[in-house]
């Protein structure tokens, strides 16, 4: 494993104001907090309220001999992670830099006839080798084709595999990850360099609504808001494109939003991809469709970084049941939305930093179609 | 996540008999196969010889229902995965083949300037787009001058993160993956593209260990006889060159080959980077320096594959001991070793498949100097 390395090189290195080894832990702990009876250790503990998992709060030999609190670290420190240090800006900046350039280097070299996962390969590359990102953030998912439409593809058992055609669209999802912090980017495309009718419809949808809440988003706005706007851009989109039809607020009443974009519209950002923080004490998840996926339902405060990724969608397992409801069904033009039978979905997704008197776009991609 | 594929598709992806859905076991293993009373099932549980852990046998909900046998299926299993089906064969050829391109690839970018993880990054990048290895076998090893004596460099506190310098040898090992079977290799080498002399005479004794230990191997030869027969040609070659001096058999005897070969030479390759049946019920470890490494110390057996992998470092915790011992210390020639202080090491490794009549080098890398 190599050199051992001295206590003064961790101190110096972690910025802590004590080092000692971990098997003198217990000795320590009671040599220097005992003055005042039992010490009291604060251990993480708390519920992950995406998983409803709970963590695991750390532990030793002999740590029976001490009294620990369990309830008290655990808001405040993720409380801490909500709001981002130049420092941690600094890094979700540079993380961002790196795969906002790899994203492009693979827009560069996408052609027919690759496959998926060679996209996914120059990501990495690139990533790694030009910006010294060993690890991305998440599993990239290299989605082409109808793929596009599977939110988490490129899983294990659809290991971005399938073959590029001609006429297909990409979406990829893929974020590199520097010194901890993560970065998390979508950019949709057509595969063969130019969008045809369909293609520019839905992107240009997608990419009003991404640009209509970067517009919005400052201190004190509600999250919801935000992903509620979202929807209704998409809507109306899709209205002036006559795939659905019939008024827009009945349509969102209804949540008919869910049936195109089936996701949160963004998540907060940092060590974790989904970083934690999104329902403190006192917030409750949204039951409705499309809300109930939203991971923060918070008001923005300066400092927060958040994702903004709507999506639109041609999903069978949604539209059909759309279709049976004799209430939704009226609102689709169903010969209009069987043209996108196998078209897959849009992404578009930067990551945000909210400032005290807007947002801040730490994502450099190009967006726009001309 | 996608479709939700039929069970037929699982049964035919698979070959297996019978498919069921997980939450039916219960039921499903009591209507078959409760004539006879209570069924036994077979779980796996056993111990890892490297690691001393116990794996964790299978469970359920309702497993208490059954009868279960620990004991039986583990030596079963682990013998079955110790001698390679044609099917094994070809998994583990791919991943070397693809894993050798890979590495040349790597040597023909090498140059001074770079920094060790670009290697990594372009063998990584290698292995996935043109050989479509989404993974490696093991964390890459991608040391340059000093580091190639830490056995496991590469490692997150160590993550090949030096630049390489102008005189340096580079120490690669690292072997890419295909549907779950790996492969394992070391290649050494000048990053400047010529060997100076003390590289070439470090390079060449363990090339020469390397080359014996193949020429050597057939089914029924000892494993630890081939261990020893890679020290004896690397004491051999040093003490050609002066390094040390003395009789080779009191060396070997004093056990001096671990001083400059401090792991094992080589040990089972297949689903793991180091495969499980090293030690089967009844063979124990060795306890002397060098031996006690080794991972296996069986005889050979036809449809084995085993790497080969000597190698030679200068390691200061190793010689300061051996400098200390007035017995051990007249062999060594300390003017002459101060040379290679900071020399690192090299090593050299490939897999082989013990055949009927002796063994195939499934590893296809550039191995001779000139």
């Amino acid at each position: 494993m190599g050199e051992i390395k001295p206590l003064p090189y961790f101190k110096d290195r972690y910025k802590v104001d004590l080092v000692f080894y971990v098997d003198e832990i217990v000795q320590v702990l009671q040599d220097r907090f005992s003055q005042h009876g039992k010490p009291v250790l604060f251990l993480l503990y708390g519920k992950s309220t995406d998983s409803g998992n709970y963590s695991k709060p750390a532990s030793f030999e002999g740590i029976e001999k001490f009294d620990t609190d369990l309830g008290t670290l655990h808001p405040i420190l993720t409380e801490c992670r909500v709001i981002k240090s130049e420092m941690e800006l600094g890094l979700i900046q540079y993380a961002n830099d790196v795969s906002s350039e790899a994203h492009i280097e693979v827009m560069r070299q996408a052609k027919p006839g690759m496959k998926e996962y060679q996209l996914e390969s120059i990501f990495l590359h690139h990533s790694y080798r030009y910006g010294a990102c060993r690890h991305c953030s998440y599993t990239c998912i290299c989605a082409t084709g109808e793929n596009s439409s599977i939110l988490h593809y490129g899983h294990t058992a659809a290991p971005n595999d399938r073959t590029l055609n001609d006429g297909d669209m990409a979406l990829m999802d893929m974020g590199a990850e520097y010194n901890f912090y993560g970065s998390d980017i979508t950019c949709s495309y057509p595969i063969n360099g130019k969008f045809n009718s369909n293609q520019a419809t839905v992107y240009n949808a997608v990419l009003k609504a991404h640009n209509a809440v970067i517009s919005h988003m400052q201190p004190g706005v509600k999250w919801v808001d935000m992903h509620k706007l979202a929807e209704q851009t998409i809507l109306e989109s899709l209205k002036n494109e006559k795939i659905i039809h019939g008024d827009i607020a009945d349509m969102m009443t209804r949540r008919l939003g869910a049936v195109f974009m089936p996701h949160g519209l963004g998540h907060l950002l940092g060590i974790d991809t989904h970083d934690p923080g999104g329902y403190p004490e006192g917030l409750e998840r949204p039951k409705e469709p499309g809300l109930s996926s939203l991971r923060t339902i918070r008001e923005l405060k300066e400092g927060m970084v958040i994702t903004v990724e709507p999506g639109c969608y041609f999903i069978d397992a949604l539209l059909r049941p759309a279709r049976d409801d004799p209430v939704s069904s009226k609102f689709f033009n169903w010969e209009e939305i069987e043209k996108y039978k196998s078209f897959g979905g849009v992404r578009i997704e930067s990551d945000l930093y909210v400032t005290a008197q807007g947002c801040k776009n730490l994502t450099n991609c190009p967006r726009e179609t001309w």
